[in-house]
């Protein structure tokens, strides 16, 4: 039986709530939690909630009142201002104050109030004074007299239904048969910059001035200007650990490297050291500190890439070799993906007996990346290793370090890539290197900004990466270049470009029908010219200005889609309250998805739901070229030249002074 | 961290599962559960997984394997065929010999199978062979030794690929580091009579042939070979508890009764007695007990009414005044929904501090008349008792008697009637009465047999009840009864009717606006002339037979609606299999919801999904009136006039005969 059999509400399509509660929803410091459930009791009686919430280290809730909706549904909101965990649920009470005062206007109004119905009402008064404390005793025992012995029935009318009686009631509600929602929710609570930030990925041994060198973390030091310039947040950095020998793979991924071949970075591991170690053509962990210390000066932080496999002369594959599957001839068992090999990387065996050893030396290469000052990391193939021990890992280091940032490199099924962002990666790489047209941007946008998804998963929108050089960027051209960035940086809050091949248009691959591209970084050294006139160098320091001023463009829940009628034309807004209005910056972007071709088409917004007057022109600010336009109702004609710049950036001003607004109208 | 980290299979998005397992599925007896969940790992591995079943008592698991979908997701069935509880979860893990055959095929069409990979595949076998049994020990071990020491090249491919291999090594996988699904979830298996029974609910006092004289149990005997003739499975009587005699109500709920007014029989308890008695003008225990025997004769079951409320004057409110709230003047609180009052009704206060034995009491009432044979309850008014009651109280009732039965009757908001299925109403009441356009149907109807809603509310459709006069009824002449009929009957597997109103078209209602009956047999004995010509009762005889011998008709989830260019026409087919054939048994409903006018239009069948010819005729058979036609094609003219029947119903014969099937053409 029941431990209290009087709990008589009922709670439950709680919402946000991942899988019942077994992942946590995210947050960055300082946003709203919206929470709504279905909350209801049997019979008439009016039910009061709200939404309790606490942070995870603390014992004591927070409350926040939660009110109707429709339909028995209930909204509450709280917000949550500290990085970390967490925690809120629900809690529904009958409120038998409520139900009486709702009965006695019916009756008042049916003119069938007694005398029995006002002592009734005395009673729940006085039993909320019972429970009250200062000065709302003294207030509520007044008012149960009233109830009771008014002898004018006007005035007991009155104080029957009087508001501040009702607030009084409401701050002491008799909540000892409140219902308690089953589950305790989590929240993630990120930085700001888990949700809004741009990165540029570059190679720090491509960065040397001369040709033919290899180049250090000082070189680097030099390149950063040039990215902080450009309005970037984070620089990423492939992996800077020593690169193995064994099987070495040579420029364009041969199977054979030449003698002056550095090989790829991602083979970690050699007799120069492991995951913990810097490559000593890079410099010393010294040289490194120095590096992300400048970076910080210019505003930067710096991630690294963690990508846990090793190369086959990678220390630990002498030390640990339990670690690794061994083959029935007694050789250590490569990556392969039959009929390819890679004879190059040894995978961890994650089913190893030793496998919680394994896990706490993953754990300590974060750690000792974290201890050199690194906040965010880059996750090599994340899907390739056992969610389990993400979630564990993850866990473990975001316990220890709140600030902590992952994005998951999953390019893989759908169902894993959101079971690996609901486990704890920060944010996540996507499809959006493979969605093109209209209809494929509008349906993946819409389901990571509109659905379930947005609670656990941040999209990272990335044009171009050493490993994709997609074909839309290799067949169209520089106007293709520039829609992807803008297409990226005003879709995604977070978005990154691997550069300097981005911001040079490089856009040839391996061969017809790759993705990869020729003399890719990932296995030589390149030498890159910079001042190149053609560089997006500029238009990019626009973009990011842009977004940097822009409210709206700094999260990513209100993307919303308007009607163009040409498909190549694409079409929505963000915005973000400010000074307390809820769409004081509207941003408006408009994108031709043609490279190849100037296209018109009539573009419809919802101008009341956008909070725009109808009745009156507006100002449309194109803030590209800063040119100004005045738009009238809601059709409008838009019109975009790739050859020029494939798209237009709108800030909307929707008051438009006038003459009676001058200061000698007044 | 984790127990074992080397499990590496991620289960979630199990279905069915309702709240996150809170509440359990529901079936009948031999009906399937399909159980579908996304089950993945990381990396390339293979993966293989399987749905777990048992009876709740029993300890041991029974598995049905899972095949793959798609996009990571898996399917199993299977099905339960005891009264009663079961339990279902899904289990997965990495099969590493699926994983090696795969990888296999590929090195052998890309011709780079090594010795190494056969010694890794017999590696695999042989641990099969030491976790198997008897024969297959043996003949693994002789598979191993081929994979591992056959020299000619084409025949050791040919064991790498045998399937027999395979067959055996997937009925001795490695499950020691399988992953099991989180929740173990339920399903209540009720009797086949919960999906598919017609009711028929009427008045044992209005049974007496006499005009004006309180009918008996006696005399309801006599009706029911009338209601067994209709083809009804279930007769379902009003309270026949002693009624009140306190505030009783007169005729047409007047608040004044006359003396020789019976009352209300939801009016319980008098000085004669309370839930466990029989008003002693209906007869006797006894009386009732010979009643439900003779009902059993004619193949029906008795439903009883579960009114948990009181008059007055029911002994409860002296033995435990406790179970009643007091108002301040010392009164007992009667039932109120302000401004109207019910002082002939004394609801249970289910606050009071004596729940338990409040509980135990009402728990002991249905147990009574469970003794007494009954085993269906319609429930009065669930909504305005707690809902955790009604979870313990049918929870600890089905766990002694499974068979039990309990229809809720549950006219209130969308959430509770859905919140009371549930938590475990077998049926329920619902909206039905007042969808009455074509698009209101087909938007509920799709939401209870296509969504979540079908795993726990099963709907019972009644077109009329005691309370329930509609609109569409009172003015739409006979037509109206005859289409709200049919429209109960085939859309839903469970219907019921309130007679003798119903045959007999009584359409006056109390006053304009209002859906009460005039002369309500609620309040006043009624005499019914059974044989008026108007009578409905052969053609409800003739739909309860179309019912009986056409299985696509006792189940609800086969719903489809079909496309007709007419608004007033409503177009829908149900299918069973039969021998096998999906679609064995397939019935198309078409019915006119305008009762004034006859409607015409063109309709669309979806021929191939119907599992129907599209290049030859086929034969469509009209059940009411036996006519038959030939149809081609997927567009077919219908046509329904109101005035002779307002629908049809087709039970469609795929398969015309032609000469070349005579036995002289074979």
């Amino acid at each position: 039986m029941h431990e209290d059999g009087c709990r008589r509400v009922v709670i439950t399509g709680v919402e946000p709530e991942i899988e019942a509660g077994r992942f946590p929803i995210k947050r960055t410091e300082g946003e709203r939690v919206c929470v709504e459930a279905d909350v209801f009791a049997d019979g008439h009686d009016a039910i009061s909630c709200r939404a309790l919430y606490r942070r995870e280290e603390d014992a004591l809730w927070s409350a926040a009142p939660m009110h109707f909706l429709a339909n028995d549904r209930w909204r509450g909101e709280f917000t949550v201002d500290k990085l970390g965990r967490y925690r809120y649920t629900v809690e529904g009470w009958v409120d038998h104050f409520k139900s009486w005062r709702r009965d006695m206007e019916m009756r008042m109004a049916a003119d069938t109030d007694a005398d029995v119905d006002y002592l009734t009402g005395a009673m729940l008064v006085r039993a909320a004074a019972e429970r009250s404390q200062d000065s709302d005793a003294a207030l509520l025992t007044r008012w149960a007299d009233g109830l009771a012995a008014e002898k004018d029935p006007a005035l007991r009318r009155t104080i029957a239904l009087d508001q501040a009686l009702s607030q009084v009631m409401d701050r002491n509600p008799d909540r000892t048969r409140a219902t308690r929602y089953g589950r305790e929710l989590a929240v993630t609570v990120d930085p700001a910059i888990a949700r809004f930030g741009a990165w540029y990925e570059f190679f720090p041994r491509s960065c040397s001035p001369e040709p033919g060198r290899h180049g250090t973390f000082a070189d680097a030091e030099e390149r950063l200007e040039y990215v902080a310039r450009m309005g970037f947040d984070i620089v990423y950095l492939p992996p800077i650990h020593p690169i193995g020998c064994t099987h070495r793979k040579g420029r364009n991924n041969s199977v054979k490297a030449a003698p002056d071949d550095t090989g790829s970075p991602w083979a970690i591991g050699s007799a120069e050291g492991g995951h913990k170690s810097v490559h000593p053509a890079l410099g010393t962990l010294d040289d490194f500190r120095r590096f992300a210390g400048r970076a910080r000066e210019h505003g930067l932080q710096v991630a690294l890439d963690l990508a846990f496999q090793c190369a086959p002369d990678h220390p630990y594959v002498t030390e640990h070799p339990e670690w690794f599957r061994r083959r029935p001839d007694g050789s250590v068992q490569y990556a392969e993906n039959p009929p390819k090999k890679y004879q190059d990387i040894f995978p961890f065996d994650f089913e190893t007996p030793d496998w919680r050893r394994l896990w706490d030396e993953l754990l300590s290469v974060v750690l000792f990346w974290v201890e050199q000052g690194v906040r965010v990391f880059r996750v090599d193939n994340p899907h390739t290793k056992p969610l389990p021990m993400w979630e564990w890992l993850i866990g473990e280091a975001k316990r220890r370090y709140p600030d902590l940032i992952f994005l998951a490199e999953a390019f893989t099924r759908p169902k894993i890539l959101y079971g690996l962002a609901k486990l704890g990666f920060t944010q996540s790489y996507n499809y959006f290197p493979w969605r093109n047209s209209k209809w494929e941007l509008m349906e993946y946008f819409n389901e990571l900004t509109k659905t379930e998804v947005r609670e656990y998963c941040r999209p990272n929108l990335w044009p171009n990466t050493p490993d994709i050089l997609t074909e839309y960027l290799q067949h169209g051209g520089r106007p293709a270049f520039l829609s992807r960035l803008i297409l990226a940086a005003t879709l995604g809050a977070s978005y990154g470009i691997y550069g300097p091949p981005f911001e040079l248009c490089e856009n040839t691959p391996l061969k017809p029908g790759s993705e990869e591209y020729l003399n890719s970084e990932k296995y030589e050294i390149r030498h890159w010219e910079l001042d190149q006139p053609g560089s997006l160098r500029d238009f990019i320091t626009r973009v990011n200005r842009i977004r940097r001023e822009n409210p709206a463009l700094h999260g990513d829940w209100s993307l919303r889609f308007h009607d163009v009628d040409n498909d190549h034309l694409i079409a929505y807004t963000k915005h973000a309250a400010t000074d307390g209005s809820r769409f004081g910056n509207l941003i408006l972007t408009i994108v031709n998805l043609d490279p190849h071709r100037t296209h018109g088409g009539w573009l419809d917004l919802p101008l009341l739901e956008l909070g725009i007057d109808t009745r009156r022109p507006y100002q449309v600010h194109e803030l590209i070229s800063d040119a100004r336009y005045f738009w009238q109702g809601a059709r409008n004609y838009v019109e975009v030249d790739p050859n020029t710049v494939p798209a237009q950036i709108f800030r909307i001003r929707r008051h438009i002074r006038s003459e009676r607004e001058f200061e000698y109208f007044m």
